[in-house]
């Protein structure tokens, strides 16, 4: 059995009343990450803050690292400067670079002007690189030495300065010219059967693939499907290597992409919302997108409103409005979800909506007919008129096959007009299939009004 | 300029159509991923089996190991057992396990018939393992040593037998006692520095961490949450090492599952879709959700129906029942987003339902009154009538405050019980919005139906 959470957070409430610095730290150091992450979400701001200026700082840094970063933007900025540039200097740059990107600006320029100056500008030229590039998600720590050194000066040096150092890179060993231009690389593995005298140049591999501090996430991805490397350097607008991208980061940064998009796609603009951020503003980012839905559903049930004498003639038509509007929306969105995923997968391209459009009519000409039914069936049996059936199941259908055809393409169209599709492509699909599938069932009832009246 | 896509399908369908082998692997080798994944979703089911067979079995096994699984099996069911079985030797056998695990069991059976004992006995006992446990997604290609033999002639060893092996763990050494019992481990770094004559129990760090095959995959992420390694050893249910799990395809699992439940919320069931599926396959998948969703709709509009004679008295209100349905299916689908996320990150436990109602109700009465307002607002400007906007705004307010507060607890609720949440949370979540929220609406109009009648 784990210990429940309750009373991990009163452990540290303990240790916090009693100023017991020695204790937190050997309770937060037994702590398994989800434990921390939970605890850490549970105690009011003002005790996460005592916690973190309690803890020495290279653990409160070992706890930053551990928490989602949205968590521990907050946190940091609710500490005084000093206490939070001391617990940022025990991070690795790229880390401090994400944490500082996501503060705000004056909260961020407080803590850099507690920094040394070096450390201050390795963080300021970090942040300002894309975090969708190889600048923005490379490591820095990496191991680079001058060619014409020997494996034993380098052993040598291995052995005394990265020992206990786990953040820097250890697989390879990246060495340069005389003008500092990168000329080989030689797998950490290549070490072992090398005699000690033998310089590094003889035993470097020296055609050596290398990324552009702005070369792009897809690109990278791509790079990685291609070559089976762990990791690629990076090289700076002077040519010179200033990181390496890992293979595990670029992982990351990719589920943390997905995460994004997932989270877009039910309207959290934005990125990531943790419950503990401030009421306000995560309100502020749910409305702006449903403040833009909403608008255009009034705009779709204008529709209904145009069409007002019909269905006062057929009250019965408004049971099934709803239901069409729900069950469109459900189908173009399952065609939205495959498009997205074929599209990060690279199956499809975005110029090939045509083809995407051919392979949903198909499905959706299928599911159409059988909703449509369903629904036809159900109108039938509730008031014995068949007519009925056919105005919803008929317009159901058609909607359906519509509402597939947009929700497949749309996502391709999107991003072929550089507009992210996660989060338009939902409130898009919906309107229009809204407005179609309202036309539709008003437009056929109006049509077969002598069979329909006083339903 | 990369090549168009269209230009690779020709170059393609030109060697095979001249059955040229040679030309073809030249061709292929120098494809990046995405674009051989591209290509080959474009090519009719035939060819892509010919393209399979023409390849030698190396070959075509880098082909397959490229492209998603779902499109993989599709290939692979369609072209003989025994070639199919030729191209699977050149796999790894967590690799081919993947494969054969989604492959319908006769096409499965008669491709292991046509392995060697050795091999199908393995493939047979890895697709044991829940592709959800440590067993599931091990690597088998690991090295393990003897404890008492020296570090010469492990060394030896490897570079005798490993040198051109990129999918063996290199990264440490397992050693085991003489009952087979692992004993102890080397990070290949410790090599570097030990004399040959070391014996490999001097060197070894001799308190191990194991998983065992069947350790659940969130385990896992909590083990490397917890313990910064590359890897971690698997013992088999004898106790002996059968294999080791990366931190990397821990990673990718983790990234899959993601892609699974965000497929899932949208109601894509059992899955993943490529569009080159078979129509009646992709047809039938949606269609089992769709199918639960449309019986839910007419639940929920039977609400309507029971309350018609209300309608029939104010029918300007059945231009916002589907107003309201959408905006608290919006709203409480961004709680749904949100309580997802945070039980992934383990940022909230199953059993918190309690406390995540309370930080849901907050911002669920802001954004209900202002969407409500806005609903007033349009509602007024439209008819004139105060009342017409406080039926409609007071029903969207009291709806998307019960919506946010379903949206943020049902998945926890659900994963309690253990029910998949990506899958039913929606489906319930909209089901008792509509209903509640048409109730509401419908209900109040009727109150008010003096001041309302006529609109």
């Amino acid at each position: 059995m784990t210990q429940p959470a309750i009373a991990i957070i009163d452990q540290i409430r303990f240790f916090l009343d009693a100023n017991d610095k020695r204790g937190l730290t050997a309770l937060i150091d037994n702590l398994k990450s989800n434990e921390l992450i939970h605890a850490i979400g549970h105690l009011p701001k003002q005790e996460q803050a005592s916690l973190l200026t309690l803890l020495a700082p290279e653990d409160a840094a070992d706890v930053i690292e551990e928490i989602p970063d949205a968590q521990a933007v907050e946190i940091i900025e609710d500490i005084d400067a000093a206490q939070a540039a001391a617990i940022l200097d025990k991070m690795t740059s790229d880390e401090q670079a994400d944490l500082i990107q996501e503060m705000h600006f004056e909260d961020a320029e407080a803590i850099l002007d507690q920094l040394s100056d070096e450390d201050a500008n390795e963080i300021r030229r970090l942040v300002m690189y894309d975090p969708k590039t190889a600048g923005g998600i490379m490591v820095t720590e990496i191991l680079v030495f001058d060619e014409q050194l020997t494996v034993g000066q380098v052993i040598e040096h291995l052995r005394v300065a990265v020992r206990s150092d786990d953040d820097t890179l250890l697989r390879y060993i990246y060495i340069t010219d005389s003008k500092g231009i990168i000329s080989g690389v030689i797998q950490m593995w290549d070490l072992v059967p090398a005699t000690p005298d033998t310089r590094l140049i003889n035993i470097a591999q020296r055609a050596v693939l290398t990324v552009n501090v702005d070369t792009q996430l897809d690109e990278l991805i791509n790079f990685f499907d291609t070559y089976d490397f762990y990791a690629v350097p990076v090289i700076d607008h002077d040519g010179r290597i200033c990181g390496a991208v890992l293979r595990k980061d670029l992982l990351e940064a990719e589920t943390e992409n997905m995460v994004y998009e997932h989270l877009e796609t039910q309207g959290i603009v934005g990125g990531d919302e943790i419950r503990t951020m401030p009421v306000l503003l995560r309100s502020r980012r749910r409305l702006s997108w449903l403040s833009v839905n909403i608008l255009l559903n009034i705009v779709a049930a204008s529709v209904i409103a145009y069409h007002q004498d019909v269905l006062e003639s057929v009250i019965a038509l408004a049971v099934f409005l709803p239901i069409i509007s729900d069950m469109s929306g459900c189908s173009g969105n399952q065609a939205v979800a495959v498009s997205m995923r074929e599209l990060s997968l690279g199956v499809v391209k975005p110029t090939e909506a045509m083809r995407v459009w051919i392979q949903e009519v198909s499905v959706g000409i299928i599911n159409g007919l059988i909703l449509g039914l369903l629904i036809a069936l159900a109108a039938f049996f509730w008031k014995g008129n068949i007519f009925l059936g056919i105005v919803a199941g008929g317009a159901l259908m058609l909607n359906t096959i519509l509402a597939v055809s947009i929700g497949g393409t749309v996502p391709l169209l999107l991003k072929r007009f550089g507009v992210d599709p996660a989060l338009a492509s939902g409130p898009i699909l919906t309107t229009i299939t809204d407005m179609c599938g309202f036309f539709l069932a008003l437009t056929f009832a109006s049509m077969l009004l002598p069979q329909l009246g006083g339903l």
